[in-house]
């Protein structure tokens, strides 16, 4: 298909670059679609962040990102409402298409599971006026089940869709098939997504076989299990045609080599393995 | 509940014991219920094994493991299944309470996680007419989704659970808390497993942050982030009263501390975090 578009997630470039090297090297390689972290964007400032992605007529497919609700004291889950709604903003001021939302595990030394989902619709509700006003979709993104307790207590795209149902307007998903690719409901879920018209995004990368770190061991597009084009065919036919957007965090391979060899790989990768 | 009963999975002291040794420590601390893994077994013999656990009373609650059921070809499948029907043998001349079940995953470079799973119903149910003759349960053990590629393409109690009632007598699960405390659908999937009065074993272990490596980094009960006594409540409500088995893969700390620490420690922390 010749309309699909790569999206750079700049977490993928993070081993060489800031904000605007990576847009840079995006460039140079025909990519004008980027979604930053808001450290890259606050380490370069908001305002020439966003001068950037204008000048270069960039499209920013979501920013990286808000969440992390569940807090062990009120005024902690109220901090992390005003970052929210601070992350709503600096998303507004870049364009970007969505805010991405990794919603965050258990507080402090819970154990609690059902309370801190709860602590996590109770945020997101809270920061959702906020939101909706500034035209910023809230992109909830499920992760993996191995990182329940530390990041995110969403773990499946069905938990991730009863949520936007609840919540209503202005909420929807990110679907990553590093997260979500073992799920036995994925293409259940992912037609549901589609019957509900959530899906605001959809990340590519790879799992390894062996992965050597919970966090920092994505593969490259083609280099591990997930079967990409499978997973792509159930996104396309519950009607998004968005970008796909690479997000690689590879502290010991990825980001060690030359950013351009990274995007052109990706690039490569993208035309052949997604 | 003073008749509660703590078995030992041999791998959490295969840091510096043998089946001899193990079985000599877990007297020691008055533990009489074990579960050995078949290379323990092998290294010392199945006779000596068979003939220690006799002349001591002990429990076998469990033979680790059959299952990699997944092949790329007919001869690697038809080969899994002899070393089932083995490892049932071996299961038969321990006395085991059950067969564990470590399914399988991806089998070579296959993508297919659909048709791996057709591979694991179609393997068991190839060798339970054996297990079933030789009165030895087949125990399915949902892992974490994070071995979905290399050890268990089967994530998920409810997803155990349909293999239960596809395959019929002689097939039950292992609940372990480690690969299954995340889930938004535990409680009712173990209240399912309850009804379906197939629960064989229940494993116990904690799930540490940060988790330093994906297979070898399992912690001691109390350490991490499950909520042991709320799981231990379910499964006592689904009906299962037998023996909680601690399994503690930890390469870099239990595994490298005397037995006898390990074996007290887990004494100590089974009566006041389980």
């Amino acid at each position: 298909m010749a309309d699909r578009v790569l999206a750079m997630n700049l977490a993928t470039l993070r081993g060489g670059w800031g904000f605007a090297e990576a847009v840079d090297g995006c460039l140079r390689h025909s990519i004008t679609a980027i979604a930053p972290w808001r450290d890259q964007v606050a380490a370069i400032g908001l305002a020439e962040a966003a001068r950037i992605v204008k000048a270069n007529g960039l499209r920013v497919t979501g920013l990286c990102r808000g969440g992390m609700f569940p807090g062990d004291s009120a005024a902690s889950r109220a901090a992390a409402i005003d970052d929210n709604r601070r992350a709503i903003d600096e998303a507004a001021a870049l364009g970007a298409d969505c805010l991405v939302l990794v919603v965050g595990g258990l507080p402090g030394t819970s154990k609690d599971l059902v309370g801190a989902r709860a602590m996590v619709a109770d945020g997101i509700a809270a920061v959702l006026p906020h939101a909706r006003a500034s035209g910023i979709p809230l992109a909830i993104e499920p992760l993996h089940p191995m990182y329940a307790a530390d990041r995110a207590c969403i773990n499946t795209i069905d938990h991730a869709l009863d949520l936007c149902e609840q919540l209503g307007e202005g909420v929807g998903i990110v679907i990553d098939v590093y997260h979500t690719w073992w799920d036995r409901n994925l293409a259940a879920s992912i037609e549901r997504a589609g019957r509900l018209d959530c899906i605001l995004a959809h990340h590519i990368s790879d799992w390894l076989v062996p992965t050597r770190d919970l966090l920092l061991d994505r593969g490259m597009m083609g280099d591990g299990v997930i079967d990409l084009r499978a997973i792509r065919a159930l996104i396309e036919a519950a009607g998004y045609h968005g970008p796909q957007e690479v997000e690689i965090f590879s502290r010991d391979d990825w980001w060690k080599r030359p950013g351009d060899e990274v995007v052109r790989t990706c690039v490569e990768r993208f035309a052949i393995a997604c």
